[in-house]
């Protein structure tokens, strides 16, 4: 019994439900004890059954990638949302509608351009929005100590927007390995925001929201001083990539994907499975790290890790297993018809390629159930 | 007039219908000169409305990577199919299901088990299957010379399952550069398949198909004696891919993907857009050629190119613009709300993020029109 339905037509996105929702409950843990509040980021789930098992609160508070998310969780019944990506004006009279269907739907930007265009788009209602600060040179933000600082916030604050706060994301976390690296990575978001939020309220402004957030650097903190709220989003199922910094172990990785085998080119020592670039993404975020994890890491149907095993190469619907350069290892019993899954270097983009979740239920003996995800903008 | 709806939510895919239409001429015509059929591979498309544009009759022939594929352009009429990845036994009664719904669909496959598999799966019906032959080492498929190749036919020969013939696919083509290179891949495809082929007759089998391609050795074979079917498909939108071998001009790439400047970092030469690695993909199939194009080539919002400026980095929903190493030019014009369309790498990749098309008319003056897309298994 592997918790999968008989007739499952691979490939397909598999969730654990038990390593989930463990996931899930470290997550709040760390929260709880470093006495902020969590804003589980649903761009990885992009589920609505999912998001109402991260989420403090069915109405939230949550942080989205898209619109589209904010849309369909809104739809759902969320009704605090944080719309982490730089606004586009073209896009504010979406934020309005969601906002006067009575979701409290924030902004983020970092230019005088965006708080121009917002306090514009809050003449007939109030936008709110957060100034987005960059703590590490890897993405959107301005440094703490940008000279536009105030006047973006004043151009809010004056106008009829309403000046939220300030965030930032260590993007930067992802390239380092160990508590104590994500551990500094989380001192410099701190940093960076109270930083930018004492300089706000100095000019007389006010800077409710303190918001930081990643993965690594949500479970790695020791002090978050100043900051109101943590953003993170991958811990839900965790992957390769997080296990390869160190912030999980690969058994904790809740996410993976069930493929056949449909051949073999025995001469070169390969397993020709149904997933290729399609089903696993072209993430490849494990090639920096010490283990290289290829395309991704085999399982048998039960979850359990075949050591050595990894996708070598991938076809847009063919991928290639083999194992790792110097290994050996008995593999002749992976007839044709062999269901296996595959651990992802990235859940959120290995997630982003389905539309559905067949979920192995924590409870054993329960029937297998299918949770429907979502995609686009 | 940049054919773009002026209400346009970006990102979003955007096809070039002129462009299309012309890469379709041009494989059209090649193909009817070298003689031989044309089976349209739809995996690129996957959308009804292309579809009907790349086939030479609305019933077929076509090729397919999915079932999920087959289904639907059987369910738009699509009467001939070809489903070119290895069967999976557990995906027969999908096959028997369409094909007594009337569209001749035919399987492939390259192992004794896999032919078993068909010929049990036969008993209710005859399900037609090709042989898989190897090439070029890359992926699946027999040898030529395998000495299993006449033990398959005769399985499926002497079963009720149906010996329809032999096909082979040279993705090593997409490794080498310019025509002559790619004409030797397709004398390579041609002779695999001709030199099987001639081993099933041999044998006293039958081999009415002797299927080839890619949309490199498509474009670039002189001859294909013995064959009778070539299967394409990026060739609809080509690709930053396909140029950077010299199998298309960049001006010719169908495909792309429309984007909004959402930010700016002065002090690194960086312009933020709101199209990340969700829409780009994360292919970097240009990463190995001589001009690397980074996550893709950005152009101004009518499709021309800027020269210098490319994807430089890419996070989920932020691409990172940046000129190429060494390269000067003015971007001081790229305000916010700026619209730029990125050509893709890989148009499979990048059009799988989306579930629609926004087509800019070929009649200048006609109004744009969305055509739907599809994914999935």
């Amino acid at each position: 019994m592997n918790g999968l339905s008989p007739d499952l037509q691979t490939p397909c996105l598999v969730v654990d439900e038990a390593r989930m929702a463990a996931n899930i409950t470290r997550m709040n843990t760390r929260i709880a004890e470093l006495g902020v509040g969590l804003r589980p980021h649903l761009k990885t789930a992009k589920s609505i059954d999912i998001a109402r098992r991260m989420l403090p609160d069915p109405g939230g508070p949550a942080t989205v990638s898209t619109l589209r998310e904010a849309e369909v969780f809104a739809a759902a019944g969320v009704r605090d949302i944080l719309y982490a990506v730089g606004i586009a004006p073209a896009k504010l009279h979406r934020v309005q509608s969601l906002r006067a269907a009575g979701c409290d739907l924030a902004v983020v930007l970092d230019s005088v351009e965006q708080a121009r265009a917002v306090a514009a788009a809050s003449a007939s209602a109030p936008i709110p929005a957060l100034i987005e600060i960059d703590c590490d040179g890897k993405r959107a933000g301005l440094a703490p100590d940008a000279p536009q600082l105030p006047e973006i916030g004043r151009i809010l604050h004056e106008s009829r927007a309403e000046l939220r706060g300030v965030m930032t994301h260590a993007g930067g976390s992802y390239d380092v390995s160990g508590t104590d690296a994500h551990a500094a990575f989380a001192e410099r978001e701190r940093l960076a925001v109270v930083t930018a939020a004492e300089r706000l309220r100095r000019a007389g402004l006010p800077c409710p929201v303190v918001s930081v957030g990643s993965t690594p650097t949500a479970l790695a903190a020791r002090d978050l001083t100043g900051v109101t709220e943590v953003r993170a989003g991958v811990y839900v199922f965790f992957d390769l990539v997080m296990a390869g910094i160190g912030v999980c172990a690969v058994e904790d990785i809740a996410l993976s994907v069930a493929t056949t085998v449909i051949g073999h080119h025995h001469d070169q020592g390969w397993i020709m499975v149904d997933a290729g670039w399609m089903a696993l993404s072209r993430e490849r975020g494990t090639a920096s790290h010490a283990v290289d994890q290829g395309h991704g890491l085999v399982c048998d149907s039960t979850g359990r890790v075949i050591p050595h095993l990894i996708v070598t190469a991938a076809n847009q619907e063919h991928g290639i297993l083999a194992l790792r350069a110097g290994a050996t290892g008995p593999l002749s019993d992976m007839l044709v018809g062999t269901v296996l899954r595959i651990l992802p270097n990235h859940a959120c983009a290995t997630a982003a390629q389905f539309d559905a979740c067949h979920v192995v239920p924590a409870e054993a003996g329960a029937a297998p159930v299918i949770w429907p995800r979502f995609g686009g903008w």
